[in-house]
């Protein structure tokens, strides 16, 4: 399989600890995209019309889009410890917890953009705050429930560690560790984790 | 339960057609709630502290967000036919589907935002045509598809049918229909249903 990536996209970056996380490394080929929010790039529109990253190419030629949908597929292909929970309350609360840190992931992409590809003429200070709100009121509900999460590790702790890596990597003067003990301390441990040392943002 | 929504958001659209394709309307209560990126809103964000809509509360007071997350849940809560597929190549092709609507419609509504929100002098025209390249190069492949649909009507048609509708919405003079014959064709039929008809944005 071809995964279209890259070192700096958490989004990317969910699917790549996903792959270690599950045995697949020597099944799938990682390369190297660089993607823009303004410029074109035919090679990934050919796969992904949205032209975003990560897209996957499975081995019957079928591409799969966005990292949601990769990483559940990815987790259909082996039989070990499965980071989706197939049904009940654990999954909804799994993706519920995935979609919190894609909004804040979101937010905090669009922060990104904001600060560092628009022309700084026509930066908008009030977008900036109405994301960083998202992103803070997030970080706030994570700081009350990592205290439960002891050592499970799925696609909501996936999520969260490319949550925070990300801000680390873009917006390292927030000090998100500020005001969220509870979720320092938890990252400093996930931090460790093998896919996730070798998935770290550069 | 009670879902956060309003008669103008897409993403609520399709929880909105989702409740009437089940058969759970009469246990859904559908609260209009206006949200803006720029403004906070302290109801909603003690529910989603994304501060997006659609936002669920169920039944035993947990809140799930976002769409696909409402979504699927509510598809576990009915014993008809079912819109999102159990599993294999059936299930990751609809994913895909409403992913690449979900991908046109962030595109859409972040061109709502720098054109109906953003003030006018901070208004950056690539952004605009950056979005409006993945909006149509999603479309082209929707068109592609359209012809082998029949009367399929899963996640992935009501995610077409709501980004279609969005865009006839906020961006009539786009006239997506140009160039887009099957799609068109499909859309017309679409609307006649009634969970379709009866969530007509507004």
């Amino acid at each position: 399989m071809k995964l279209y990536a890259n070192k700096a996209s958490p989004f990317a970056r969910k699917v790549r600890i996903l792959v270690r996380e599950t045995g697949l490394a020597g099944r799938v080929e990682e390369v190297e995209t660089v993607v823009s929010p303004i410029a074109a790039n035919e090679t990934l529109a050919r796969d992904n019309p949205l032209v975003k990253i990560p897209a996957l190419v499975t081995d019957s030629g079928e591409t799969l889009f966005d990292s949601r949908v990769i990483c559940e597929y990815l987790d259909t292909l082996h039989t070990g410890r499965k980071l989706f929970p197939a049904s009940g309350p654990q999954r909804f609360i799994a993706l519920r917890r995935q979609s919190l840190t894609d909004g804040i992931l979101d937010a905090a992409v669009l922060c990104r953009y904001e600060t560092a590809v628009r022309p700084e003429a026509l930066r908008w200070k009030e977008w900036i705050e109405g994301q960083k709100r998202k992103i803070f009121g997030g970080l706030a509900v994570l700081e009350a429930e990592v205290g439960s999460w002891a050592d499970e590790f799925n696609i909501g702790q996936v999520g969260t560690a490319c949550a925070l890596g990300y801000l680390d990597f873009r917006f390292a003067d927030w000090d998100w560790r500020g005001g969220h003990p509870q979720l320092k301390g938890w990252f400093e441990r996930v931090c460790a984790r093998p896919s996730v040392a070798a998935t770290k943002p550069g």
